[in-house]
């Protein structure tokens, strides 16, 4: 025990508090690390136990960020985390420690990192397989700049699987001369279970005798080739007559080290040292658990993946009254059902069981169930390919990661007009998650594009309706539906449809009534605070339900009874469904003052998602008063 | 020679024209299918001399096409071509012979598979890297339904770089118990230079004994592996305590074969006989040439890639008067450029250095040149880490291909306000290619996300104009062009910008007039058929310049001196420019009634350009015609 240890032994986090930045870290003897890397696991603990968060993969994450922080010259040298979700322990000692408590609030620390909120934060990150490129980027700026620093990805085994993530370890080559550490968090799990031919191939890498070899070298680790197998390959070699490298990962041109205890920072450290001495692309392959040091997390870590608050000496707690019914679940319900109705069914999710509430799908369907990886791209033509053959695949996605298989949306399945089922989960504001998770751009981006059609169910009962009504088109449809429960209608058990492309008159002005004459057309869930908004204005209410096609003769009818038109869509208002409704008025020459709710064209941060609304102005005060401003009621 | 030979020995493609569906090659004997494979090739490029179109390509897939239907129980067993530009042979060979001249012109032969064109179209394709997923979608669909069927992909080697491609080796575990075929049709080529490390690999695999000793080999082409590295294999199993496989593709799953000569059809028929007993995913690396057969096109595959109409026996002659300076140039001037006035300028293109005519500044600038392989993804990641070491990128893109970065231009370019600017060309109508490239959607897509700005240039002085503008700027600007040369208005050499996101009146209405006031307000390069449009009415058109953000100021100026307004761009009028129109009048409460002219909600098949214009009565007379008919002076 050194003096510092017994400086701070009264305070659990003592040492910890004496880390405000990462130079700080650096100046700690090396043998400090490990209790504080015992301090940081355990404030992490009970920090995300209060707010709510990301759990398993920051405690998987605690000695490597220990660890980078102390051996690179951070933030000189640049360090992208991958996705993002695992940087809590990177934020406590970056500056960030006491703001923890407002993670993932309004105005409080963002969940990921985000470059406004510290320098530490050199790329902001969400969406997964992103942080090679970006890291190849800054790397070879700093080739072409002369400056000597050092660019380190930091990824998952999950968003290695990712085609994007696969292009630029293809492209690595432009760093040779350059500084570029990929390191690969290897912690064989994703959300969902692990699938695909890349995670069995790092599991064959992990049993190897590459790990029991390197496991606890450290130093040696550089040199992990027993000569048993160095001869074995020079023999091989010349058998072929050519070059065969050890690993998948040098025939991307890396030097390939590892596989390594990413929780002992006896290898870490030394092993990271050593790579700073070395040039062009370097690859570390690290393996780490998920929920490491919090035992209930190790033991299920999807539970623990995103929690929200908790008692970390009791775990997680299921609530004594059952929670709402989420449109996720409706979405699984309906899937489970339309299955059982009609064997040409398949659902496809890129790694999403849980969050798509798929899971009971999966345990019924197992043939029929196909969860991709990490690859939207894929997901979207291989259901155009099942399509073809005349099967009915509906891919379960979050709106805002269609948006990384637009080019397949558009190219595949809407130009070939194959029946595919898109239902769209997260449509609108996410809340914690904040603005890279937000479903702001789909009805603007879909309904651009012939053939699609998008539908918006403004509750439960009419999302089970409208999925049933998208199966049963012959063409492609959207469904999107927001994150969370709706008001709570409860859905029929038929698998009826609707009809196709029609809205509904949900509330209809008093006729006799001498105020402006108001009409509110609503798409999606924003509906019931329209509908509260019109009590007081006493404005007739449109249930749309289609954002494409538009129900033009029902919007014509309503136009020519009313004077003033709002448009109300949890969505992004440039080119969104009000849009598609100014542009019908002037088809229909039935040209109408009209004002467009939904979200402004900025990006919205995380936080509550019903202050979100209300701070757009989207709750039902906020559309009562700007309808009042509209129509010149005064606030 | 035998009879049948004999028979068709006075009309060069005799016997090719007793082939009208892959039923009558199958009945062939097997000695007649070089001469066959012969008169195809002679044929193919008589037709593309006559038609222009693709040539390279297609002359390097004839013996594989013949061998494919020859061997595979098309359209029984599915093919599906990557890319399709090389399907010449297949349409010839599947009844479409006659039909070839009608190749890319309006109502005829698409110059890509089409399933409504053919029942040998199982899956459109254009953009690249598809065809696995679509494959082994059609593989799944058929071990479901219980279909005994074969379902092959046949992909380039330029294709196999991008993400879409991996995320489809890496899913395709699921096809173990189906009959999935990969064959990787390696010419060493793409448009472009081949780049990245997937084609070092390649080149390695084509070096080895590998080759050499399953080149001419045919029957025993199932086991290539000589003793000696068996030996050496094996030996490097024991020593590393894991299995090895011997090629990348094993380590996907995948049983790989080859490489084998794509031009001997003694190879490729064995082969593939032998492959159709196995079962589980087959990987069957090809090996071809681009041109094979024409020397003009083997010495220069790049000139030949896609020529207009020329002589065979000559070769492909430059016109003797200069052709129009295309947009496209102008880009490639304006790059170099401004990368010599200003150092931090950087240049990007995913595999399109020469449509994106990016050859000039590749030679000059090679260090701040980067084709990252076909890898849109990659590229504007890669663009935003570049960006934020201070670098200025400028992505050089397709609009259509931007679709398939479409997410990372909003999560890691605008959410994080980036200067990265997106040189879009080919943006709207592109003629021969069709619907797949169509760069419709742009406008839409882009404009609602926060931060971003679109400019549209109305000819060339103006594209370089406003290129110079969106690189001034601090934060992400589109600038796009289309396909092809403007009217022809000189580029100025200055670099100075335009005032950002600033229109101009470039007609105005006699005041003195008592027609209908009208305003066109053009996006875009169709500015010049309006503003003759406009001389037949005397209406004020506007050079609106900026889709995002709109002159407002303007915009309001016009709407409150004249009656009708007209907006006039080359994209999808659904959540286009003139939606974007149409919401501004709104907030400015100044409400007119707007015709929306652009492109309408449908996907618009190949043809000429003009032509296909005309059709959309988007050149002068029905640009005129349809605001007639708006303002009530019939047509």
């Amino acid at each position: 025990m050194t003096t510092t240890d017994s400086t701070h032994h009264d305070d659990p986090f003592g040492l910890l508090k004496t880390i405000d930045s990462p130079h700080d870290l650096r100046r700690l003897p090396r043998e400090q690390l490990k209790p504080l890397a015992a301090q940081l696991r355990s404030f992490l603990l009970q920090s995300v136990a209060k707010t709510g968060g990301h759990l398993s993969s920051n405690l998987g994450t605690v000695e490597l960020t220990v660890a980078l922080h102390y051996v690179f010259d951070t933030p000189h040298d640049r360090l992208v985390w991958d996705v993002g979700h695992q940087t809590y322990p990177h934020k406590i000692l970056t500056g960030r420690r006491e703001r923890m408590a407002t993670l993932r609030q309004l105005g409080g620390l963002s969940g990921f990192p985000v470059r406004s909120e510290s320098e530490y934060d050199t790329f902001g990150t969400a969406h997964s397989s992103t942080s090679i490129s970006a890291a190849l980027g800054m790397a070879q700026a700093a080739a072409l700049k002369g400056e000597d620093r050092w660019s380190v990805a930091v990824i998952g085994d999950g968003a290695m699987t990712a085609g994007m993530a696969f292009e630029a370890l293809n492209n690595a080559g432009v760093a040779e001369q350059g500084k570029l550490l990929v390191v690969l968090n290897d912690n064989d799990m994703s959300i969902s279970p692990p699938v695909g031919a890349l995670n069995r191939y790092l599991a064959q890498l992990m049993s190897g005798q590459f790990y029991a070899a390197a496991k606890n070298v450290g130093k040696s680790v550089l040199k992990p080739v027993p000569p048993l197998f160095e001869l074995a390959k020079r023999f091989e070699q010349q058998a072929k007559g050519m070059v065969v490298p050890a690993t998948l990962f040098e025939k991307f041109g890396f030097n390939y080290i590892g596989p390594i205890d990413g929780h002992d920072l006896d290898s870490l450290i030394p092993t990271l040292e050593n790579l700073r001495h070395l040039e062009g692309p370097q690859f570390l392959h690290v393996v780490t658990r998920k929920g490491q040091g919090y035992e209930l997390a190790e033991a299920d870590p999807i539970a623990y993946h995103g929690p929200s608050r908790f008692d970390p000496a009791v775990g997680i707690v299921k609530p004594s009254t059952p929670p709402k019914r989420t449109f996720t679940q409706v979405f699984g319900q309906w899937l489970c059902d339309m299955a059982d109705a009609d064997e040409r069914l398949v659902g496809i999710t890129p790694a999403m069981r849980e969050g798509s509430g798929m899971v009971e799908f999966h345990q019924r369907f197992p043939k029929r169930y196909y969860d991709v990886g990490i690859a939207e791209q894929h997901a979207v033509t291989f259901a155009a390919g099942l399509a073809t053959e005349g099967l009915k695949p509906v891919v379960a996605i979050y709106s805002t990661f269609l948006q990384r298989a637009y080019d397949q949306l558009i190219h595949d399945v809407a130009l070939q007009n194959l029946p595919v089922v898109f239902a769209l989960d997260r449509a609108g504001l996410v809340g914690a998650d904040g603005a890279t998770h937000a479903g702001a751009y789909d009805i603007a981006y879909v309904r651009c594009v012939p053939n699609m059609a998008m539908a918006c169910p403004a509750d439960e009962r009419e999302c089970r309706q409208l999925l049933s009504t998208a199966y049963a088109q012959d063409r492609p449809v959207c469904v999107r539906y927001p994150r969370g429960a709706g008001v709570g209608v409860a859905p029929l058990e038929s698998l009826d449809p609707l009809p196709y492309g029609k809205g509904e008159i949900r509330r209809q002005r008093a006729t006799e009534a001498n105020g402006p004459r108001i009409a509110i057309l609503a798409f999606g869930t924003l509906l019931y605070p329209a509908l509260e908004a019109a009590e007081a204005l006493d404005a007739t209410v449109v249930n749309m339900r289609w954002a494409k096609p538009l129900d033009e003769a029902l919007l014509e009818r309503v136009a020519q009874s009313h004077d003033w038109l709002v448009t109300v869509e949890e969505g992004a208002i440039m080119g969104g469904a009000g849009s598609a409704v100014l542009e019908a008025l002037q088809r229909l020459r039935c040209i109408r003052p009209v004002l467009q709710l939904g979200l402004p064209d900025v990006f919205i941060a995380h936080g509550d998602p019903a202050k979100l609304l209300a701070l757009q102005g989207l709750d039902a005060p906020g559309i009562e008063a700007s309808i009042r401003a509209f129509v010149g009621q005064g606030q």
